[in-house]
């Protein structure tokens, strides 16, 4: 049982192992930094804490962004988007979202080069 | 079997059903649009006609952005996330992205209020 807040919980529409999507996006900037899952709880925890916490699907626990790394994200904004099954966190990301070390995920594979 | 550039689907780590997640994002503005899905060959399409082309899960058919509400996006970058199971697509958005007529997804439903 999580704590979320019954009214947020009844609008989420999460998928077969219920999850929802999570976009992080840098505040300011515009950049989207990666994309990771969330729980209920995993919600529940990053509404109240402000600190961006996801589920680990390859772990199969609760991560909070930057425990290990340092690289955190402060969570300045949480929106859901028009069927429930994403959110948009607007984050102060410090140092790189990327495992790899890139600022974000998006960084380093290029399918399609911008046109001018 | 889809046209898709095998190099760039050996990159691919699909869910379940095939699909990998894609994040439209504005071009210039950097807002985050909508979130949908696309498998290969919806990316195939997508590379070749830089017009954005989804698979709908709910309609179970490839859905080609706009082409009933006129709604285009025109898609001027694309890139893998550094574990191959995300794209960002950034686009050119004509009128509203959302289904609802908002211009994002993520315009009505604030869980978080931005903090000053």
């Amino acid at each position: 049982m999580s704590g979320l807040d019954p009214a947020v919980a009844d609008r989420l529409r999460r998928n077969a192992d219920g999850l929802v999507c999570a976009v992080a996006q840098q505040r300011g900037t515009g950049e989207v930094l990666m994309v990771a899952w969330m729980d209920d709880e995993a919600l529940h925890r990053t509404l109240t804490t402000r600190r961006a916490t996801y589920w680990s699907r390859s772990r199969q626990e609760y991560w909070v962004k930057g425990a290990t790394s340092g690289h955190t994200q402060h969570v300045h904004e949480v929106r859901l988007d028009c069927d429930g099954d994403t959110l948009l966190l607007v984050v102060d990301q410090v140092g790189a979202a990327c495992h790899t070390g890139d600022r974000t995920c998006f960084d380093a594979d290029v399918l399609l080069p911008a046109q001018d």
